[in-house]
């Protein structure tokens, strides 16, 4: 098992409420991806919504991984004035949320 | 922004209990990884610890990911006797979990 070098995924677990529509959510999703473009520790992100089949999922709706060099980064990426503003639209449209930094060890076959 | 042909993520959220002491969590990390090499649609493992300084993950202590080339593959899994060997043995340990599984839509600079 190896851990990758400095690099940091930060995953954020959402369950978005019941009044907003799938455009609203897609416009959300669509800001958030952006964020790659205007903050520069931000290396890559996806995104993905729930196909469990175990009802494990508590509720979650949505999950969005991002990216980052370091933690530094990410502490970077949080203060940066293009999230705080998308934050400012995120946060609202949420029921709850879990934010989970790690540093990825891989064990790969 | 594209999604990966067929791979479907496999994350899963857990805290384990107070009780259980590293030795026995890193026993359980490393059965969970040998699942790979005994289980064929698990393509990949990677795991870590949380490092967040947001306080947003709602006492989560580690996290697991697998990679499946389908969400079939991963019905296989799960019904896997060598995966319901290692359930019987990780659930005790663990005080609450999150599964959450997603086919990523990414997009990178």
């Amino acid at each position: 098992m190896e851990e990758a070098k400095g690099v940091v995924k930060h995953v954020f677990l959402a369950k978005f409420k019941e009044g907003i529509s799938s455009d609203e959510i897609d416009k959300l999703i669509k800001g958030y991806a952006n964020l790659v473009n205007l903050i520069e520790p931000m290396k890559a992100f996806q995104w993905g919504t729930d196909v469990s089949i175990e009802n494990m999922h508590q509720g979650f709706t949505h999950i969005f991984e991002s990216t980052f060099e370091s933690t530094e980064g990410i502490a970077e990426y949080l203060s940066h004035p293009a999230h705080l503003d998308f934050v400012a639209l995120l946060f609202p449209a949420l029921d709850k949320v879990i934010v989970f930094d790690y540093k990825p060890i891989s064990y790969i076959v």
